[in-house]
């Protein structure tokens, strides 16, 4: 079959075509034909550190996580999907798991569920690890009707996801963005933007919370941002972190009471732990996407499977607005 | 009537008896007869730090978190209590609350409730701030029945209520204490003693939790041991702690999902904020005391009012085992 494999790590250039072996099924996996996949900003990190990264795979490899197809071939001991069914997850492209920058991709059926019906395989693709990790986040930060959420990089695949799960939950959700393209979209997808290059954090928590702070903040930003995100939060106020390799003073998290969750959704990948909880999320989540209260927003810029490399690109030059995808 | 008042921030010789006024009642409090109150570090840290800290409060001031007394006058809108009850709480010493270093203290009685009837006054005024801290931490960690649940410090005030509330919650609890006569303390109570003096984290992980790591863990050490916490820590896992007054390196954390709550239990006495918990937390405590599931070990030494300097220098110098009580 048909893949895009890399070699060596390093730049987007070191993506090449090939010709591998198809996979075989075995029990509990299914076998998938890609029709679409998306980038995520792991992969990247992944291409270009390599094995400075605890959880990248041996050379040569094939990358890609979340994928969007239809089942070709079910293993032994898997129920609920049969031969045909339309399908989406995030299972490969890290560790000994292949990816889906191929023509077929072996899956735990664990990490897998039925694609939501009203979406294109594009938009399917892109959904997988942004939502499971906005899923994640805002339920363990225990997020419920009427509480005001603030979504840090809500224009972002994280973010804007997050904002809308949340304004599904019924919470009064506000997102920062840094410019007037990343603020148009926030508000269209039903969040109050907050522009952070021109308002302090103080001021957004006077104007928007009366200055008590917001109950639940999902920061996608990480990094130097959690010092945002504390000063931002209310007492014992949740954070939700996706990127929290950082050191940092944890004064203003006492006097607080805070809590921090960090969402790391890779582990059940990583060490086959509780794999069954992201397809009952990806469950969960077809249903608000068919709701309608949920949608991926895709990038202008479309690419093809040869294309991966721009597709990578793309994502790392920042001016990606949505999500990065590439159909197989 | 009479108090042990401070004119001055400092030493445990700052402490001097005085003649004050008796607090008058006034609407949704009640003045208490002080029976007993107990002494806590962050006691110690006012008396040292003085304006230092944010909590601290104006001078000439009455110190003292932690009571138990019996109600001599009720005030407006107080419901479900009256003169003559026995009560416990965490009330003043801080901020512009007066302390229990005196005959009679003026409460909030959303912060207190009915003393457990199975215990000595002297015993209930050692319990509120730890029994509050723990509860706290080990329910926002979730705590729940079969779990793994690691407790730091626990022969300490915190510690040793928090592994005793886990045990009564179902979990099998494990300790850490570094000597004989703490492991011994933690035993009597029903944990299973970790000597951190001569066991590494990965040592007892590996021992305990076939390498899997603790579920939850309760850290009431903290400041740089939050790093044994990081690292005796399940995928996913959850750690409480008390202390979080630390820059540190989150990659930990990261890598294995963690959620962090920081239990900063003086929040609602400072701000106002949901003061009714802590009322709630307390009669739960009473539930489990009078159950014989808690029980406040004392230290060997007691003291009186006139003697509090001293109380402190007993705390200070980390030889109590359990806590250190006043009789007033």
């Amino acid at each position: 079959m048909k893949a895009m494999i890399i070699r060596q790590f390093g730049g987007p250039e070191v993506f090449e075509s090939a010709e591998i072996d198809k996979p075989a099924v075995k029990p509990g996996h299914v076998v998938v034909k890609v029709a679409a996949t998306s980038i995520n900003i792991v992969d990247t990190m992944i291409r270009q550190m390599g094995k400075e990264l605890p959880l990248s795979p041996d050379l040569p490899a094939v990358l890609g996580m979340d994928f969007a197809g239809v089942i070709d071939a079910i293993g032994e001991g898997v129920s609920g999907f049969a031969v045909g069914d339309e399908v989406y997850g995030c299972a490969g492209g890290l560790a000994d798991l292949q990816g889906s920058l191929a023509e077929f991709m072996l899956a735990d059926a664990r990490l897998i569920a039925h694609k939501p019906n009203n979406i294109s395989m594009a938009e399917a693709a892109a959904l997988p690890l942004v939502g499971i990790t906005a899923y994640e986040g805002l339920m363990r930060a225990g997020t419920s009707a009427g509480q005001q959420v603030l979504v840090h990089g809500g224009s972002g695949g994280v973010g804007h996801i997050a904002l809308q799960i949340a304004k599904h939950l019924g919470a009064d959700v506000y997102a920062t963005g840094g410019g007037d393209a990343q603020l148009a979209m926030i508000e269209n997808l039903g969040a109050i933007g907050i522009n952070y290059k021109t308002e302090s954090v103080a001021d957004y928590v006077a104007s928007h919370t009366q200055g008590k702070g917001f109950e639940v903040v999902f920061d996608s930003v990480g990094g130097a941002n959690m010092t945002n995100s504390f000063e931002a939060a209310a007492l014992n106020g949740q954070i939700a972190s996706t990127v929290s390799l950082v050191e940092l003073d944890l004064s203003v998290a006492h006097f607080k009471g805070l809590s921090l969750h960090v969402v790391f959704m890779l582990i059940p990948m990583l060490h086959d732990y509780q794999r069954q909880a992201h397809g009952e999320i990806l469950a969960e989540l077809a249903k608000m996407v068919e709701a309608g209260a949920v949608k991926p927003v895709l990038d202008s810029e479309h690419f093809k499977l040869e294309q991966v490399g721009d597709a990578h690109a793309r994502l790392a030059s920042g001016k990606a607005m949505g999500k990065v995808v590439v159909s197989v």
